[in-house]
């Protein structure tokens, strides 16, 4: 990048610039080259001209969950200081996919299908972005337009040692597994939409680093300015050790039902609570600051703290309304183990009474609360049912069902009945 | 490939195909797999379908030399077979050039160099092959056609391991040596020639035996028919150690002059002389038997069969006439010392004489026979000079010329004079 002088910028611009060097480096691990993002937002400032800040999203899942929210929670804060957002749809990417040890072609996915996903991508992304300030890019656009002769020009400016020094390819060339020469276009796509769209920042995991560097080298290759990679740290998920992802289950997605994303942000492991708080939510540095030290000195429980943790989620996605309620349903029925308040009716009809009563097993297969009579027996005997609050053991136990009678199964199955 | 029944062949077609591979196995270094070529020529027997023998030929170095001649009498051997001859001109290939080492991308030849370089190629095969029953083709027709994602699934047919096993890659891999992704692309290219064009043999030089072999991967994974690759020996050149070609100037074009051509075949090195006749004549297999077995027992001259091997360069090329003139010329020139019959003559104009006589050393330079004077004297002194015969060494030699004296300048250069 040509050299900027620092002198030719007003005291306001300056400050406006290490303004918004700061909030751009909130929670990054890497920022590669460190010192051009200074020249780059200097820039922006003197000309006006905003950043074309670039993520690209994998057209296959469009299910999001928090851990990618990290990147987009970024994103947002580049439009916060008016940049602008560039979402790339890897539908032409999609055919590889990033490659992961599967030697295997993917089926390209269906115009229907890549549409509707990227639809769904909108709607969830929405939630935290501004839509009005982002594009939406399929990168078929120009990567399907490429004939033979542009790949091999593409494929030119890249060594094969180089590709191999990629984490994932290094392990498996030298662990003698197979790696297809296809592969090697994934960094390559992904790079070249960089200078399809003269990209100036591209975001990305960690684990994204090769392919992001790759923008640049591509980049320089076509004439282009070179982008600038940052690097967002991976969010371990539910279980506080590996990556949260889709496919090991230990997410929070970012459409789950109030109370489903309260009940599993209050599973977060308390160490990874403030790496929670500073990647994937929207408090300021100071709030972040202000929990960070009362944690430390003890004058906020972590507890409290984690719950503060789920109200945010649900209010993220949800809206306040939403937060309150799902952190009341929490405490009723969790914390205070009362009953709550929207507990579903079942109606039982008379043909199950025997002289009006029935036994309480059989009661609990009926209603659904027990997949069978011997799973209720357990059940019972390990203290798990109660009848209007309270415990019952006895397996035999029989009785007279009356309206509004309430039959409680472990903390979270609940139904009132109704005798018809 | 299918199993082929042995036993449906009557007695004669057992027979041709055995004469068919007898013909084809000559001078061979490998043929892989050697089995399958049976099953396929059988078939070709049976059901009279021609073989499709393709030879892939690179647009950008259209003259034609010896050591390229083996290939093509393998080809015209198949012709006389009764196959068909694909000759593919890599021009899309061309784009990358088989990789050597360079790095960069080769300048795209212009379709009107390529055509020109295809007539070239075709007026100089037709000296060997009968060019009523061979098709050109270039390979642009179908590599150009192709798409980014035809690209993908081209390139996700082979392993990068695999690739790296070829000699040249390993080698520049493991020395450290830069590999450009697009070379890998050269023998897909190759191998999908193969494809478009299903080729049932595919024959090149055994450094091509990586490239060849690709065709059957290839083949393989579009669900063709697979090749047989057969391999020919590398011709070495005049030097007798490096493989012949143009740049190291160790060969002899089949468009050379029947002089050149017959004085450089004279030159090739005793012991090589039997592996250009098997390999790059038309010598039937009883003749080269004989010749072999002449030399081994003292009956033929080694200098008698390399006069034989040059005559027979220049009867190929040039025809019989050509062939008994350059013969002639040789023995004249060469071996008896005697004056040849076509020495060009000259006329000395009345200027460059005084009182009638000229110092010699003034006239080798007048008559263009040395650069200098200085020259001229060297050469006299050294004994290359000749008036009329007789050595002339003394560089204060003046004589009066005479209509029809012969000056003579080391072996092969001479003037005969004409005085005004």
């Amino acid at each position: 990048m040509e050299q900027f002088d620092w002198e030719q910028l007003t005291p306001g611009q300056r400050e406006e610039v290490e303004r918004q060097l700061a909030v751009i480096r909130r929670g990054t691990v890497e920022i590669v080259p460190e010192e051009e993002l200074k020249w780059k937002v200097a820039e922006s400032v003197v000309t006006g001209r905003p950043l074309k800040v670039k993520i690209g999203l994998d057209p296959s899942s469009p299910d999001i969950h928090i851990g990618h929210t990290v990147a987009l929670q970024k994103l947002r804060q580049f439009q916060d200081l008016g940049h602008e957002i560039q979402l790339v749809i890897g539908d032409f990417t999609g055919m590889i996919g990033d490659p992961t040890g599967k030697s295997e072609t993917r089926k390209q996915l269906s115009r229907e299908e890549v549409i509707r996903n990227a639809k769904t991508y909108r709607e969830q992304i929405s939630k935290i972005l501004d839509p009005d300030r982002m594009s939406v890019y399929y990168n078929s656009e120009w990567l399907g337009a490429l004939t033979f002769a542009d790949v091999v020009k593409l494929a030119s400016s890249v060594t094969v040692a180089r590709m191999l020094e990629r984490d994932d390819f290094s392990k498996r060339y030298h662990g003698g597994q197979p790696i297809h020469i296809h592969e090697f276009f994934y960094p390559l796509m992904q790079g070249y939409d960089s200078v399809a769209l003269e990209t100036d920042i591209e975001l990305g995991g960690t684990d994204q680093k090769f392919n992001l560097l790759m923008g640049r080298t591509l980049q320089k290759e076509y004439g282009k300015r070179l982008q600038i990679a940052i690097m967002m740290p991976l969010l371990e998920g539910l279980d506080g050790v590996q990556k949260m992802s889709k496919s090991l289950g230990n997410y929070i997605g970012i459409d789950e039902e109030p109370n489903n994303m309260y009940g599993k942000a209050m599973s977060v492991p308390d160490e990874l609570m403030l790496k929670y708080f500073e990647l994937a939510t929207d408090l300021s540095n100071e709030e972040l600051d202000a929990l960070r030290e009362g944690l430390a000195d003890g004058r906020v429980h972590p507890r409290d703290a984690k719950m503060r943790l789920a109200y945010t989620f649900v209010r993220m996605y949800h809206g306040e309304e939403a937060a309150r309620a799902a952190e009341r349903h929490f405490v009723t029925v969790f914390q205070h183990r009362a009953l709550p308040d929207d507990i579903e009716e079942k109606r039982i009809p008379a043909d199950w009474l025997d002289n009006g009563r029935i036994r309480l097993t059989r009661l609990l297969v009926e209603l659904g609360l027990a997949p069978s009579g011997g799973e209720a027996r357990r059940s019972m005997q390990q203290g798990a049912v109660r009848l209007n609050e309270e415990k019952v053991t006895d397996v035999m136990f029989e009785y007279v069902p009356a309206d509004g009678d309430v039959i409680q199964v472990g903390k979270r199955k609940f139904v009132k009945i109704r005798v018809d």
